[in-house]
């Protein structure tokens, strides 16, 4: 059953602004906000229609805590799906918070993490993927992360999943019907057919399941480690890139950048980029710890960038490149990066050196310092990120839930066709495509738990 | 002229909430709005009644930025008196960047700090001082200082105002009637009537004057100096007065407090404690650089709390006693408090040694750590402020620049009260009145310059 009690929260960002929006939701917070609320025409909000806003002040005990503008949304017309009200207040926290405090102390109570997206999910307003969505979209930072999270809430990938839900019903069909005449020994479905829409299935499921990777990055960024010694120009170059950051925030006076140290957005893509300390051995043992971290961070980036310093030669650099080749990733991507193009005349015989000792390497020689050469730089950073998956439209699976879920559908799908294969019975192979079904109905929550409902939520911000 | 050109900014507070407000007002702005808005029933806002909302899609070159709800307010029912729009977008810092950006790139402007307010103002829905109460209800963070600016938005300052203003040209118009008939040398207005009238504004903009010492500890705090030998229990101390602070904002989960140092809320009043430094005399130059700070800190505070720990007896305790009463402020409150009552059997001995040397100065014993007496240190504290008359509804004024404007008027009016009181033509007096008439007509912006404007809404946060 639906939890219809009257929940509310300060939807807007925590602090002080010009407005802050108050958010009630369930059966009868309209009567709720009538009862705190006195419009100078003396109009009841109940007797108001959906979709229109209302100024007034709220009182407690004869005090009056603000002047605010309600609005109505009447159900099923709302975001939850039931009758809603949101107060428009000052922003100041007092105020926010005497309000909040009069409503939970008249009938109301505050609203869990996410409960009202949970609420619309209850009420069919939207499938579990979509309410997912409004989390992702909520904290994108980028244009790449915005347009996947709105793709999903938009209900992109919940119709991806419906088409294979239906060709997975087709084929149950169509096993079933085999099954009624089982007893005639009649192998009714014709087998080929079933095989090639199970394929079928195992392709989008593999696709699907593929985009994780980019879904992922796009994310929370594409981890860069960067790798080389002190004064090589790891921070100019860091510097460098900052000033190429594409994201609108700091284009506008008056706004401020999230303080996120070190994450630069390139073209609507996020990097998240890694200093790390040197890699030299020493006998010091706090210093090779240093290293060890240094090795796990390679490990863990989806692009590393090993940074040399052009006027000073190739000594230590065969050593950096054997170690950093030892611990990177097999997905990774290696950029040789050659700085200080603007110090030295003749890089050519570095150039050469290096280019023998690392077979085939991508290099880019750069100035970190006059930007010479950064564009080539940036461009290499955005290949590793296969955009084109993203600006074709194709559905890009972002949440690891769902990537669990797809893993599963895909196991269970392989299973059904080397069932289809086989001469096994069709009840067996129903059993792998219902168990492929349950785990498509999880990611869309026609299948769910209260459990998962509230690992889901719980990450989600209160007012949402 | 007023600047009818649209303006637009977030109004909420800065960062990622579950929804953000963007604010746009101005001629044109509704249209403004219309050609990035798409409803699903295709309906146009321009073709919308006021105070109706508004479900749909912004879109930037056929790209979806977000699903929004948007707000009509139509001339002159809005804020500022202009057309107005509200966009309730996702909270994402990004989506409210790309709104703002695209808003921009189509013709708005982004507002000015409290440039909605200014218009509001210059449209006459509010007088000055109404419109700086505004500013003063967002950062309200008490109950004293929102009931304070509350009374102040509502209009009760503007009243008092009014009531002077009504008073002065009543003044003014008798007087120039004896000017009239001044040829034939008649003294016509009853000036004994005249100074009474003149007496009971005086006494009026007496106490309106007097009212800002106390709106303005309303305001930002009652400043409290602890002043005491180090371990005499000062960070008990605030502990435990901040156990006891009254701040709504802590009791509800899921909010912070604001993390200004050691500002406490009690029964709705904001205190300012001040920690300072020992005031033991030594040969090291930093240590005496403190000292001199801690006599400066001393001599700002409107409540110096003496701390001392009873069971060390009082050796340091005259010396400490005697610089605080040196550089105590001559309004401000002295109140000795012995602490550590718990950990001293018998604490008369140092009470009587402590009576004798400070003659007649407040003492108060408490335990910090236990909480014994703390009650009774509140309510001292409390009665610092004059509670009264905030309560009895009396306008208090709690801004310096009407707590100038003031002084002046009241200097004004005492040079018409010496005026009327000496054989001095009605024409000088008048000239006194006026003076009065246009400091009161500053407060309320009946009398204002740009300037003045500019320095007024600066100070107010961008999207109010």
């Amino acid at each position: 059953m639906i939890d219809e009690s009257i929940i509310c929260a300060i939807s807007t960002a925590p602090g002080t602004g010009a407005i802050a929006i108050i958010r009630l939701s369930g059966k009868g917070c309209i009567d709720l906000a009538d009862a705190l609320f006195v419009s100078p025409s003396g109009k009841k909000l109940r007797a108001s229609a959906s979709h229109t806003v209302h100024f007034g002040s709220i009182y407690e005990d004869q005090q009056l805590i603000d002047e605010v503008l309600i609005t109505l949304f009447r159900a099923p017309h709302s975001f939850t799906g039931e009758d809603s009200v949101e107060i428009s207040c000052h922003g100041s926290t007092y105020i926010q918070q005497r309000l909040l405090q009069l409503l939970i102390n008249t009938g109301a109570r505050l609203a869990l993490p996410g409960e009202f997206t949970q609420r619309a999910f209850l009420n069919g307003k939207m499938d579990l993927s979509q309410a997912e969505a409004v989390a992702d979209l909520i904290v994108s930072s980028s244009a790449a992360s915005h347009k996947m999270a709105m793709t999903q809430m938009k209900g992109g990938f919940s119709g991806e999943l419906i088409k294979l839900r239906t060709a997975l019903l087709h084929i149950t069909s169509l096993l079933e019907l085999e099954l009624d005449f089982s007893e005639e020994d009649v192998e009714f479905a014709d087998r080929t057919e079933l095989r090639r829409i199970a394929s079928n299935i195992e392709t989008l499921l593999n696709r699907l399941c593929r985009s994780f990777s980019l879904g992922n990055v796009i994310k929370n960024g594409v981890p860069v480690a960067i790798v080389g010694n002190t004064n090589v120009g790891k921070s100019t170059l860091l510097n460098a890139l900052l000033r190429e950051d594409k994201a609108i925030v700091s284009d506008i006076a008056g706004t401020t950048r999230d303080a996120i140290e070190d994450t630069i957005n390139l073209n609507g893509v996020l990097f998240r980029f890694i200093d790390t300390a040197g890699i030299r051995k020493t006998e010091d043992t706090v210093e090779n710890i240093g290293i060890e971290r240094t090795f796990a961070k390679i490990a863990q980036a989806s692009v590393v960038l090993l940074l040399t310093d052009l006027s000073r030669g190739t000594d230590t650099f065969e050593n950096y490149y054997r170690q950093v080749k030892e611990h990177l990733s097999p997905e990774a991507r290696l950029l040789i990066i050659l700085n200080k193009t603007d110090q030295v005349k003749d890089p050519l015989t570095t150039l050469e050196t290096i280019k023998l000792c690392t077979c085939g390497e991508k290099l880019i020689a750069i100035s970190a310092k006059t930007g010479q050469n950064l564009e080539l730089l940036i461009d290499e950073l955005l290949s590793t990120v296969n955009l084109n998956n993203l600006n074709s439209g194709d559905v890009i699976v972002s949440n690891i839930r769902h990537y669990e879920a797809l893993s599963h559908a895909l196991t269970a799908i392989q299973r059904v066709i080397s069932g289809l294969d086989s001469p096994i019975s069709g009840e067996f192979i129903s059993q792998d495509i219902r168990e492929c079904l349950h785990y498509l109905g999880e990611i869309t929550g026609e299948i769910t738990t209260d459990e998962v409902l509230g690992n889901i939520f719980k990450n989600f911000c209160i007012g949402k």
